[in-house]
């Protein structure tokens, strides 16, 4: 391999000798990398160097991260804050890293963030907790769908022992059946600390799914039977919660409202019931918020979460109402947020930082604890971009917002 | 300016001269970065120099597409295919770029692409364009909900004009109200080209509304009334599409999916019954597929386009059946995907490099081609995702492949 | 037929000469029925007389409204009123007809009317209309689907005489098409005037079915493709509505909610947030109300209309709101009340004496405007209960008016 | 009261000596009823005698089920079957009661139960029991909200006692808690036994919720938060069910699909994947079926339902899938079937005489026996009405069905 270079691996991808998806076998991660972009910019006919001027070891991406890898996305990242959470994990001023390209986001949650702490801060709880993965079995007909759903009742410890068989730090928390005809979804829910945790959920369901198996006469049509839900939006998820259910939120003195926000707490809540609450309902929606998918996938690309999670991140409510004292109360409960602290993306060294700038990088102490506060900092971070947004939406200010700012 | 470094710059912060998200007043872009680098890095009590290892132009992304920012993440980039495409606007082989930090995707929607190739190709058209956007206006009681109805009904061209005369590319299409109680939502839907569009259609909304509100007793409350519905999951979008609502397909010989996926056309036509639809069906879903946001995000992520969208680009349905043939045919149906190829973050090296790797940078000829050739690059990529998947449920391989593969 | 008497025709079906459905083939239709409640009663070991003593004519039953007839069930009707509607088609004073086993239902709308009467009576408006059939066809391929959708786009006049060909009274005024792999769905919405339509559509399409498959490639699968969407709960009709979009609304003095209700404004607005709208969001709802569900079967049941359709009726959101003057405005708006005055069930004595209570029985003048009367009223009455229910939610009095009045 | 009689009493009431809703003070019900038929009649200036003809015991319907009776409304019941169930709880063969006015109904569901009686019978399970009640509580901030989450986590028993005082017959299965910022929704679960129960959990709830708000600082804003969720489409029952969730299905030979139906199992298959999944997915809904509402509202009307809650009743998938040997096995799933044998409308005689042709009258034995066995019935029913029109859209015949049959 030491004489491999990109234009003699190339050549050798051209000539047939070597596989693409191969080249990591026949060179070191970044000379295979280089490589491709040499094949890439050829087929194109385009100049994709910009691609290679990446900080991190390909070898570190290669196979846990990344397959036939050409380089590296750069994403600009800021931060709002700090901003002052009083957490059931998170406690103190924290800095909240976003990473986006929409111009003027990170202004909008900081102008929330300044005002959040004007209020003497942001409380923030996760309120209920738990990976999920649902396999889909066949049965012969109904009766034994309802054999199968008194099977599981009855066994929930030999399929615990099964699953938790895999995993030195999982627990499987509870398994709820649902019947649709000869189809029966068994929805599994572990505690996963740290981990995000859809590969400990699936290859520690996929042992109990033997357990069924042995003993039953259902046939596993698929380990996944889109009950659990991932990546999809489904009402499950925004009802049941899926990852953290996480809620943050704070009173505002009526007083912060007007100065800062150049509103009251009656028009904001006014706005968020015509919008948030009575257009989503309207809209079928199962997002009743302004924008906290925003925050989402800000903070989950500049720690190294998984990108296509924002979907069931965005099954958010938004609350804000007038105090008896004429103080704004504002909230937001995110159901399903979907975080680790470690695996995945976040060892790679800008998501890293990213964790750290939040100080939750790596297995918490007790262990859960760090997902949990990167749920409730997340959580934070949308309840600001919801009160900016709501305000700006008062004042009118969100398409000159844009020209001023944006992109 | 000349003088300030990042340590001169951090230190004026802490005296409380200058503000913090005020840095790039008094210095260059990539200077007010680094110093920010340095006072969260003491706040967090973290090293977070690899944030500053970005390869673009500070200055270039600055109120454009972050503020307040402080460097950079880096996301691992890989390409699938080549794979063949029959579009409607792109035609030929790409190669589809990637960003993800999810192991072992880019390789299941490779070995997609390698399926759909021996099948000759995926199929893909756009069948529905237009960005949308929802203000919601506050009337006195039904009976102004209902005459403001009749007012927009019978002058759609006066709004046209007011709208148009903000953009000198949008073209407002419609204009649907909706009615609750003394909220008329009114959901504007426009063409915006090659753009994604949600700042273009905001402006000239905004001056929509005011034509209403001059010409009516309606109050306009915001101008987004969640009807959009942008970045949230709604049934509006699943059902009427906002930016594109895009389908690819492929019909796959039964010797290759026995040969090359290892299972038969009806397996995977009952895995996909069983799982995608049912399975989403008992999940009050609104995303009736496997991982499609997987191949959204990760090529969202790619091409610069807005993350938080990958909510909407979720919304889809995936079908699959044997064929009288005998042969599979698989296609996916994306009700909502909100692209662009200029503006947002298209600009960016790596992005542009993205756009630059499916030809399909910048502004399209005609106008609109490049955003509707993405949408198809995107939507055969989820089907080749759908695809792999699907195969890999079939034969049981989910959880080994990520032990083998993945994080 | 002279000599059949119950007893000789149910012996003639023990014996196997006549068939149990073809009773009404030897007798007339009230003999055939007294035949079959024979047979029933033996079959069952249950005295079934109580079903013959109904007071219609079975041969005017017979085929147009029932099969297999047995006899007829009777629920009790109440009435609640009269209450005050300036309406678009309803106006002046009216009780409002309801039959129900549920007892203090009327007496709680009841209540409701009082207070809207007290209030000066509600408004209402009907604000969307149209019924709705929506075939599926099949194609061969995405391409296929994109070119049936534009061949449609451009041929809305040729599908418009077909489906006019069978109809006098209805129009079509609209074909949405939306695409799902190779499967095309268009949405057929009609103005059908006083009837509530499902079959003069049908018929309608049908016709308009045949003219595409003349034309095209596409192949019908079925008449109805769910995007109707008839007797499901569906999003596609809370948003686009089916049948009237209809909204009433009242606002109510502050001194009278004190003084009648109990509680205040602010109260009532405080549990509709709390209950119809956010608890309707986390339940994952398309129902934002407290019970317009109970006021729609009830009057259905009273009017002859179609009680599988009270489905579609409890897509209804309710509203409320403390005005600036601290008096209280509350709204309630049915996105898919599927009504009629003619044809189905409203031919029926006492289905017929419930329309002309309402003063609605037949066609309108101008045809359509008792099919809007009757949407108004039942909104009314609708608002009505929720009303009463919202008071005695805050007055704490649910279970107990229940334990009082109830069952 | 022995001189009142109807003229006497409608003077008094026109001369404001005695209330409309009061007559039943005054005078018997029947002659009550009597005299508002005469008030009703000269306001709405129409005969409305035909009301006046009911067959059963005012004074038994007075209070319990209707307040200001003015009659009864006659709905034509007719029957479909027998058909042979093998139930949970119902088994046998069993005429199907079913009050309707939708012509071609019964004839339909007929057809569909004399297919499943060549086939053998239908089977049917009760997989899932127990009605709901969901209360929602107000409490300080989002801390306090994760605070009585663990308080009611800790303290399942009190509330047990607490409820379960209030009754003779229920028992409380579980309490889930769900959290929007400062809103607790506690969904109490309850074995209603062969009640429909709503009744009995609201009031065992209030206990619940008195024992709640004595231990904590929760405030309780309505008993009701609509996570329960009645009358209202809401994923929740979709997904977790209330009431019953039910399930029936059929194998059926191909020959008697061939020449019963006059399709294939292959064609029934396409079509219920095109229109009831694809459709309906697409539509948005919660209900993946063709018409099972219609046999929901047919046989709660013919059983004494509440005819409110067909709307849940509507919460069903349908399957349709060729067997292996190429048989047709079709079934029907309906999630959240609220049904009950005791209470509410079932004493009234013609609906008590319904539920004797069932053989489910009362309570069951053991308790909630018969609750079963109707909700087995019901899904047969609806069973059948999937199969007849599924090979009714198959033979294209739906609307000549209807032009022959129908309305």
């Amino acid at each position: 391999m030491a004489d491999a270079t990109p234009a003699s691996l190339a050549a050798r991808v051209r000539d047939g000798e070597i596989r693409f998806h191969e080249l990591e076998e026949h060179a070191d991660a970044d000379t295979a990398a280089a490589a491709r972009r040499r094949l890439v910019a050829e087929t194109a006919d385009a100049d994709v160097d910009a691609l290679g001027e990446y900080a991190f070891d390909a070898a570190d991406a290669h196979g846990s991260n990344i397959e036939n890898m050409v380089g590296a996305v750069q994403v600009p990242m800021g931060v709002a804050g700090p901003v002052a959470v009083d957490g059931g994990a998170l406690s103190g001023e924290r800095y909240l890293p976003m990473a986006t390209t929409e111009g003027a986001l990170v202004a909008s949650i900081n102008r929330g963030c300044s005002v959040v702490n004007d209020a003497g801060g942001a409380t923030a709880r996760v309120t209920k907790s738990g990976m999920t993965r649902a396999p889909v079995f066949r049965v012969a007909d109904v009766a034994e769908a309802e054999a199968l759903v008194s099977w599981v009742r009855d066994n929930e410890e030999t399929l615990r022992e099964a699953a938790e068989s895999t995993t030195s730090h999982g627990e499987l928390l509870e398994v709820t059946p649902y019947v649709v005809g000869n189809n029966v979804y068994l929805r599994f829910r572990y505690d996963t600390k740290d981990a995000m945790g859809m590969n400990m959920v699936t290859i520690a369901t996929r042992e109990a799914c033997d357990a069924i198996e042995d003993a039953t006469d259902a046939s596993l049509v698929a380990l996944s039977g889109n009950l659990c839900s991932d990546k999809k939006p489904a009402a499950i998820n925004a009802v049941e919660g899926r990852g953290r259910s996480v809620s943050a939120d704070v009173e505002i003195p009526r007083e912060v409202v007007e100065e800062r926000l150049h509103t009251t707490p009656e028009a904001i809540a006014e706005i968020n019931t015509r919008k948030n609450l009575v257009g989503s309902a309207k809209a079928g929606g199962l997002g009743f918020n302004a924008h906290v998918a925003n925050a989402v996938a800000a903070m989950f690309l500049a720690t190294g979460q998984d990108e296509a999670q924002v979907v069931e991140g965005a099954n958010a409510i938004t609350t804000a109402e007038a105090t008896p004292d004429g103080d704004l109360y504002c909230s937001v409960s995110l159901a399903s947020l979907e975080v680790g602290t470690v695996g995945g993306g976040t060892k790679l060294p800008t998501q890293a930082a990213g964790l750290d700038i939040l100080g939750v990088r790596g297995g918490g102490d007790p262990a859960g604890s760090n997902g949990d506060a990167l749920a409730e900092a997340i959580a934070v971070g949308a309840l600001a971009g919801e009160l900016s947004l709501l305000a700006a939406l008062g004042s009118r200010h969100l398409s000159s917002a844009h020209a001023d700012l944006g992109r």
